[in-house]
């Protein structure tokens, strides 16, 4: 184990696939307090759906903005364990991010446009904001020879204690072309004559359905959603419509949604991820 | 954010109807973190039934005595959210309530009989243990103009985390009226020549139906329960009848409830909320 | 309460079949915050099936060895809370061990070879590597007059409180014979001509079946599995078979385990809890 550098501390999220049966996310804990029993340890969600790295991406975009700078991500979605796929941390102005180089970032980063100070002379001069390595250091893993199946425990919740604990970037690996990151495209937004088409990239606990479509678009506009053969009046709140009723709004995460007064609209409309819907402006 | 008095340190807990799927209880972490990030955070439940402020009232009534005083209690069960309904902070002698004012705080509040030595001249002239403020002061939340949504991660997390930071509850808004407050009525029981009638305010994880009863009632006494057509005899504990009977029993959060050992009396008696039960002495 | 001695903190762990629709986990946290605000907790899991004390035993088996030296493991899955079970604490090289007498601890204990320092002169000479006192000392217990239904609340979670923050086992109560101990077998392994036969003693969150046969048994060999009328071959890791084969492979808990890349096992071969399976070296 290496020198730890304790002086610094930083918060440390997890983010999996793994669920709540199991003991895998204690594991982590576990051994992230071997590393620095200090440290404080929040989960985002352990909830995302096996191998799932859309929604893996979709959630830590829309949580990262709220945690202090310098926090840790550690996001464990990770299909390709054991395959060649690189495992990577990433510095960017807002923190930190380590997990498999799958995608699981690209949120994240696609909206990571201010140039942070921390990036290095490669990323700077290649017009990144940030910077990557990968996770090539042995001293930073739990052991020089990790699980084939269990990356998690053995790569990065270690190296998550480490850069929590004060460890720098760049120790932890050999830096990688920013650009080589792998990314994950949803779909882009389409302009219309009469407004913006676009997709489904979100069902929520509630059975809202979120689409790709920024908040931003229809703000102080008299706006309506086109899907399901429906014609859904944008709204601003859940109360302006009565119970039972479905709605157009912008969501707490910032996209326009369909959502039903205290009820379902994923069940009600039977509308899925990626299906099409349309904002129209009037 | 407003300077922070973080001398001062207590325990804050969360409870709300977000689930574990989605990040938004990461989110509130996250901004709690972001104002004092040595802040010790508990999870009561997230799995509170979408929107169903009864279920909330009462998890909060059971949990509540048993965290340290001063604690601060943030809970999210929010249909209103967006409404004109208010967002409120109550002192009491244990600690403190933050949240909406739709009846969520009302089982905690009707436990708080002791007159505290918190309360101000208004609410102790008044008769009433508890101080309670609407939540105006905008230099608190998170953002004057907040979520429509979301106010859990705009006003509730932060001044809940201002709150356990030291902030005095008179800063957080105007004071109001305790009387104001809404309250939530789940039926009272009643007395009979036989014993007492009361309903089902719970069902647990086991299965186990939750009554309305106290189990002061029945301590030291022969008693049973009528309930779905069965008289059930009064026990100590599970394993006083075999593994697969019914049984009624004091539960461990002090009401008479109905179980079966070792398996699940929700299902095999098909009672639900709000159905009535009779406790019957002998 | 006793008189506290928090010159000495250890990470507190707990793992129950409480599940997290209920405020009991919180309330044992509470309890926990009342005798040491500082200590940290780590939730192994709650999701244990309820009263499968058999799922238990495998979870706290699985996780212990990656928590410091020194953690408190509290584990609640009690169906015969009330009856006589004895309440006890354990003293082994990785740390200590509080919950009910009912076998919850016979995995982790089977794996505590070493002769730990901290043993009793009595444990020791009796050729045991751990020492056990039951729980009589009321002076530690949340109340001398506990819950019959909530031991960990009343019972294992202030005594787990008390020894993390450097009470020493010998205070809790009353020393007793390890060989005492409940154990819980889950069939042995058995050697045949051919291999070695097994049986499922887990399902996980992804529907993996993990057999009771160590991963050591197939290390650098070649292997395969027979089950459910297949033959299926030991690979190295998921990725060395396409998205939807079936596969056997050494879990990351480190026993062989029948899976299908990017799909669910247990759905898909209807292999249940106790069923055989037959590693074959070729």
């Amino acid at each position: 184990m290496p020198k730890k550098q304790i002086g610094q501390q930083r918060l440390l999220t997890l983010l999996s696939d793994f669920g709540d049966r199991d003991v895998y996310v204690g594991i982590m804990k576990g051994v992230i307090a071997q590393i620095n029993p200090k440290l404080t340890v929040v989960d985002l969600t352990h909830q995302i759906p096996p191998q799932d790295i859309a929604a893996a991406r979709f959630s830590l975009m829309n949580a990262y903005a709220y945690f202090p700078v310098g926090t840790v991500h550690v996001a464990v979605v990770d299909p390709g364990v054991g395959s060649k796929r690189r495992a990577i941390a990433v510095e960017f102005a807002q923190g930190f991010l380590v997990g498999p180089d799958n995608g699981i970032f690209s949120g994240v980063l696609s909206q990571s446009l201010a140039m942070s100070t921390t990036v290095t002379e490669r990323s700077r001069s290649a017009g990144y904001a940030y910077a990557a390595v990968e996770l090539t250091n042995l001293n930073y893993w739990r052991t020089p020879q990790p699980s084939k199946t269990f990356h998690g425990r053995d790569i990065f919740a270690p190296v998550g204690a480490n850069l929590a604990s004060g460890v720098s970037l760049k120790e932890l690996g050999q830096e990688i072309d920013p650009a080589s990151l792998v990314k994950l495209d949803i779909g882009e937004c389409q302009q219309t004559t009469t407004g913006v088409v676009g997709c489904i990239q979100y069902i929520d606990n509630f059975g809202n359905l979120v689409s790709n479509i920024a908040g931003s678009y229809v703000q102080g506009k008299t706006w309506s959603v086109q899907a399901a053969g429906l014609s859904i009046p944008g709204c601003e709140t859940y109360s302006d419509v009565k119970v039972g009723e479905i709605i157009a709004i912008v969501g707490s995460h910032g996209w326009v949604e369909i959502a039903i007064n205290s009820g379902n609209a994923h069940s009600k409309l039977q509308l899925n991820l990626q299906e099409t819907l349309q904002v129209v402006l009037s």
